[in-house]
């Protein structure tokens, strides 16, 4: 139960065990080009996705060092650990960063991001994150794409939107088109339920057009290369410029098609109700949801007063074969995280719950027992949940 | 028979295809302890070996961001497409190119990289090629080494000797420590037969001082950070500093302990004794070995001349599902390859040639049927090739 890495499919798996095959053939092509396609369905977009072989850092670094040049600057929203990061990743190719912090658990908010973007009209991009996992938050990336356009307007250049949607994108909304994200990041190991090693990009005309202009710190991560080697020769299919991960590319393809058939608002909803049943169940129990604007992929739950939070995790997972993740940074041993992603169901969630309880109950926490189980199952009575292959 | 991606071993496979566990994790960081240690006996060196989440490309940016400052100078060995690559990445990171190019099937000579490194004093690095696969031929890794060290003699700095063994570390002899090696550079498809998606970095005591040194144009392929989580906390075990591609790091695992229980001095002269049985089959049909100093780990023939080479590539596939390589870049329609890598024997070399030998008759080269199985057999009857669990 935590935020990745997710559960992978038994197909996905079965594909990952088959014999290698040769990556400059038809056949890797045609494999390519339909998890190409998947991935433009789930994250709703027309426009040209990359696949890297890299975990999610990899490309964030690939989404930063092809949007800005060296010595330009950026606006990163720091919302916590996985926000500091593009922080941390300007600075290493001098980029200079503009950082905008908010407390953690608390969401960046969408008049604060059109005020900076008004103040630094030489940003080349502003960097944000979809689902803060460190902290549980969601972000309004529909408004904060908005702000940034309507105050850049005017201007020549309106900076890039950039979100780091590892965890949240295919987990919670993401309308990439509609919503004018310029560049999305995401991670096979989440929402995708693959291992870790691949990264997925997905940018904008404008962001193609921003890559063209500037001399990128970059050759592995060179993102115009990679596009020119996935637009091919007519009719020859999508290529890669290096050898692809390409038993991983075979394994999504698999997973993509799993998605479709649950639709993607399907899957959107799933987490909504998992999350809001979840909810709904620690609040039962009297714990306290560290975010203020929570996401649907992730419950953060502060530890109570008093309580040995490394202590639970460990009976959790000692007893009940059951990992839920810390917290991470300035929050380790003060919130624990419950994940809303990949192959769950309503069942992982009241068996959480019911766990919790009784650990808590051992640990002489005044819990009664039932209570968080109670509220989430009339939570889950009243509110039906799409059905998904994925739980077949 | 192409050189690479290599065949996976079962056991390998089985492994990708188990659930995936978290990777903060005792179990995790034991199983890569177990694969560092495993690389460390491959790859003959006792220094500290990183695992990166990318193709041997991106091992090799990593080399060279974390060993040349930006405008610094490389000497770069050029003797085929891999090699060129050298240059492309340092040029991409504004790092001044000192280029030595040979003549394509030639190799790099050690006085002419003694004299190089004569003149051009303030060279931080040399970098050159263990097996350069597109145009089959092997370096003198060794004597190329000493003489790097002798021209810098008395200097403070003696610049750093990196290798790109990708195609050829653990396939033939590559001494990394007795050698002189700085940085060896290796991916996980060649001979570790793995799926593409990890590259490995080995890196001398002096190549680790020098990147302390320098400011690194790098952020997922930091070196020095990745090489502070393997170091890890007191007693815990190696980690690494952004989520691993660690299902291949598991695999990993399991065929380095095919290659420790084969030996790996017998790995080596696995591939020498096939492709002197090659090298004798192709000879016998007349046709001409295209590397002037030919590496025992792939065999390039160069195409009769008057023979549609993509015909005879196309044939022996769609007859046989034989895969051979075609030549790359300028010898494209010139030579085609015969790779000795990962889990072949005796009668894979043979039927090679035996396919060979029909295909160009059916295309009316004069060949006698039977000649290149002939003589190679000839080379094998004499010539014992050790056992290893790898054709079980």
């Amino acid at each position: 139960m935590t935020p990745g890495p997710t559960q992978v499919p038994e197909a996905a798996r079965l594909v990952l065990a088959r014999q290698v095959r040769h990556h400059r053939t038809a056949d890797a092509r045609a494999t390519l080009a339909e998890a190409l396609d998947g991935l433009r369905y789930v994250f709703r977009t027309a426009n040209d996705v990359v696949l890297l072989s890299c975990s999610g850092t990899g490309a964030m670094e690939a989404a930063v060092v092809n949007s800005v040049p060296r010595g330009g600057k950026a606006i990163v929203l720091d919302a916590g650990v996985f926000a500091h990061r593009w922080s941390d990743i300007c600075q290493a190719f001098e980029i200079e960063v503009v950082r905008h912090a908010v407390e953690w658990g608390s969401a960046i908010e969408a008049d604060d991001v059109a005020a900076l973007v008004c103040r630094h009209s030489d940003a080349s991009a502003v960097f944000g994150t979809l689902m803060e996992s460190s902290t549980g938050v969601a972000h309004d990336i529909e408004a904060i794409g908005a702000a940034i356009r309507s105050s850049a307007a005017g201007r020549d250049r309106v900076p890039l939107w950039i979100v780091d949607g590892i965890s949240g994108a295919a987990v919670i909304p993401c309308e990439t088109d509609a919503w004018g994200v310029d560049v999305l990041v995401v991670g096979s190991q989440k929402a995708l339920m693959l291992p870790p090693g691949l990264g997925v990009i997905a940018a904008s005309e404008a962001a193609w057009q921003q890559m063209e202009r500037i001399t990128p710190q970059a050759f592995y991560f060179n993102l115009l290369a990679h596009r020119r080697k996935l637009r091919g020769a007519q009719g020859e299919g999508p290529d890669t410029p290096y050898t692809p991960a390409h038993t991983l590319i075979a394994a999504l393809a698999e997973n993509l098609k799993l998605i479709r058939e649950t639709g993607i608002e399907n899957v959107w909803k799933r987490s909504d109700v998992l999350s809001a049943a979840t909810r709904a169940g620690v609040e039962a129990m009297e714990l306290k949801i560290f975010a203020k604007r929570p996401a649907a992929g992730l419950t953060a739950v502060e530890f109570p007063p008093g309580l040995d939070g490394s202590a639970l995790l460990q009976r959790l997972e000692q007893r009940f074969g059951l990992k839920l993740a810390g917290g991470q940074g300035r929050l380790k041993g003060k919130i624990f995280r419950i994940a809303h992603l990949g192959m769950l169901d309503e069942l992982d969630i009241l068996g959480t719950l019911a766990a919790l309880e009784l650990v808590l109950h051992e640990m002489h926490f005044p819990v009664t027992l039932g209570s968080g189980v109670a509220a989430a199952s009339q939570y889950l009575a009243s509110h039906s949940m799409p059905a998904s292959p994925l739980i077949a």
